[in-house]
């Protein structure tokens, strides 16, 4: 059997560990150079085979592929870019094909969430009705920790591990000026529809009168006289009150609390400030000092302070994906499987690509508690081991070392420019 | 000489190594029982030493009084609490004197910045004209960096490797989505007055293609339409662009552009919500997709990714405090000596309070680049020492293990309660 190249690319919004993931995937190619030739990058995503702007990832050195291990956000560039239905846009899969074929690609990996997965199920039947050889897999992430079958995603235990210290850092500064100043502080994180993020704030209590006092899930839409009876209740008992708020928080007529208006090219609502919404919520209503933080940006890429088991299970999908095309996989993806809470053991496992794609893992009901505001002692359990372990990166001059890839375009074959 | 008690308060915000400054305050008392009885710690800050709130930090143990050097925020309390002038409140003056002398107190600490030495002041005179013996030491502390004579001020250096490692993680996850997503990112910082914590933002960029591209200070009145051209053009450069914003920006009236209306203890405008104003900009001006963080307390409180030097310092400043007390000092403070840039040599000097109390060190002129967006050479020697060297706390669980201190109150020996 020949060589045949592999592409690799990044989708979605980047996490803390999708280059853990590009690591494994390359560096366990590489140690197959029997079957597998080069590994293809895409530039910025699925938009770098479409426009047949590919990376030699051959010509990076060892030890900066290493160095992914430990560098945030996407090294090849990620895409908001979503493929339409085979119906509505044969010509963009048959684009895929086609370039596929001019560099020899046998093998298509694709790192993203839900969508990306679908994206990836279709390449993977354009590939059987067109009887192009070609392997499709996915390798899963997504900070938001929605995808089905997989026990968790790459990219959520680091973020959840960064709120949780964030939440526990914040409270007891908070904590230590109560007497004389802020009283209530709000902090917003990531978690478009389900509360994952927001549930991990509450990882930073390890017991009632410990920080955060109110969680504010998007699968519980918004009481305001709950939440002021609530916070009044937490600054009489503590002091002070500290609240985790996704940015998806609903109101009780299901309409997004802080929508901007804004789209993006998935049709997701741009969101945003919640965060202050609430702290002015609070200050309207009760009249306390209060100060609030949008980690936005900051806590999906925060490699500084990754999840050692994030940053391991994220490698470990890359390496497991290049071993299913090499044991003859296509259409599907692999998962984490856990055996046990505690000690947390886990191992890969498989997922049919039709049972992932656009599939949304919500919360359970029984992770929330029943007053809304907090997490179960079954959703701590669950979420305990993602944040366990540090492994933080080099540095150099007091700030991370992190890797800029040399991103070598591959030599185009093909003739004319696609349009997106 | 009989063994006398000594007192030490936190005052103001709290940092993510003023509690290492109490560490080595007790720790070097604690090596002087000869000449240093206990140490009383004022119950949130110098309202403790008012109302007799103190606590007895001879009930903690030797590990608990060290794990404080890994322990952010205020482990006694602080407050924002300012006393009246000695001739508009003398008794807030006499009290603390009579609350000193029950309590065998001819020490006094107290851990703070601008304002706080100028309390530390009022107090060393009453000493002095009331006749009772103590002598009042003030230990440096103030994130702000804004304090005279000292070189730069323990709580800083923390917050300023926090931004620019901040700002450097979401510069790399900006820079690989820019192709179909966000655009223009800002980061809002603390830094009221001054544009240190701005400043060190610009640390992430080695080159000019570097995020941050753009800096707003306090010391540069904010003009919008330059603002707006220089997105532009790096947008068009780079693709994207990173703009780190003080909280204390101010238009060009002077006023600043984040001013909530309320005011603090001391009479500072409560501000916020600076980060998402300069994005609105942006979107009207330029309609390109942005997004915002506001760090807020999140990087005051960052332990966890503290600056090794800061720590170090904030030891060795406490440590000096207790050492000039038995030294027989009275009304200064220790202040950091910095005798080279590169390699980093500091060492601790001494400042009159009388010369720190109320001045407000600005930067330099010579620190901010001429368009009033960047950083100089200068500047970028002068900071970057102040981030060098990492100094993890230990994790347990996945979160750093800091300490809650039993803080248990020392029996009263005053009657009555005074009126604050």
């Amino acid at each position: 059997m020949n060589a045949r190249n592999a592409f690799y690319a990044q989708s979605g919004g980047v996490t803390a560990v999708i280059n853990a993931s590009a690591c494994g995937v390359i560096e366990t190619a590489r140690a197959h150079p029997d079957r597998i030739g080069k590994v293809f990058a895409g530039r910025n995503g699925i938009i770098g085979a479409l426009t047949e702007d590919l990376i030699d990832t051959s010509l990076e050195s060892a030890g900066d592929i290493a160095a992914l291990r430990y560098t945030p956000s996407g090294a090849f560039g990620s895409c908001r870019y979503k493929l339409k239905s085979l119906e509505q846009n044969r010509a963009q899969y048959e684009r895929l094909i086609e370039v596929f074929k001019a560099h020899d690609i046998g093998y298509f990996f694709y790192n993203g969430g839900g969508d990306s997965a679908d994206t990836c199920l279709k390449v993977s039947q354009l590939s059987e009705t067109t009887g192009y050889p070609l392997q499709a897999i996915h390798v899963p992430k997504t900070v938001d920790n929605d995808l089905p079958i997989t026990d968790c995603c790459p990219g959520f235990g680091s973020v959840a591990k960064y709120v949780a210290t964030s939440m526990k850092e914040a409270g007891f500064d908070v904590a230590s000026m109560s007497r004389t100043s802020t009283k209530v502080f709000v902090l917003e994180v990531m978690g478009r529809h389900a509360g994952w993020i927001t549930a991990a704030c509450g990882l930073a209590a390890e017991k009632e009168s410990d920080p955060p006092h109110i969680l504010l899930f998007p699968e519980v839409p918004f009481d305001e006289d709950k939440f002021i009876a609530r916070v009044k209740e937490c600054v009489a008992k503590y002091d002070y009150c500290c609240v985790g708020v996704s940015e998806g928080l609903l109101n009780k007529e299901g309409k997004l609390m802080a929508e901007t208006g804004a789209r993006d090219a998935f049709g997701h609502a741009q969101l945003g400030g919640i965060g202050p919404m609430i702290a002015g919520i609070v200050n309207d209503k009760l009249k306390l000092k209060y100060h609030w933080a949008v980690a936005d940006y900051l806590q999906r890429a925060a490699r500084h302070i990754a999840s050692k088991t994030d940053v391991d299970q994220a490698y470990a999908l890359g390496k497991a994906a290049v071993e299913m095309a090499l044991a003859g996989k296509n259409s599907v993806m692999p998962a984490i499987v856990r055996k046990s809470d505690s000690p947390y053991v886990w191992e890969i496992g498989s997922a049919a690509l039709k049972d992932v794609a656009n599939v949304e893992k919500k919360m359970p009901a029984d992770f929330i508690t029943p007053d809304g505001f907090g997490i179960t002692d079954a959703c701590r359990a669950y979420l305990a081991p993602l944040i366990a372990g540090e492994d933080y990166p080099p540095f150099r001059n007091g700030l991370p070392d992190y890797v800029r890839l040399k991103n070598i375009a591959v030599a185009r074959r093909l003739p004319g420019e696609f349009k997106l």
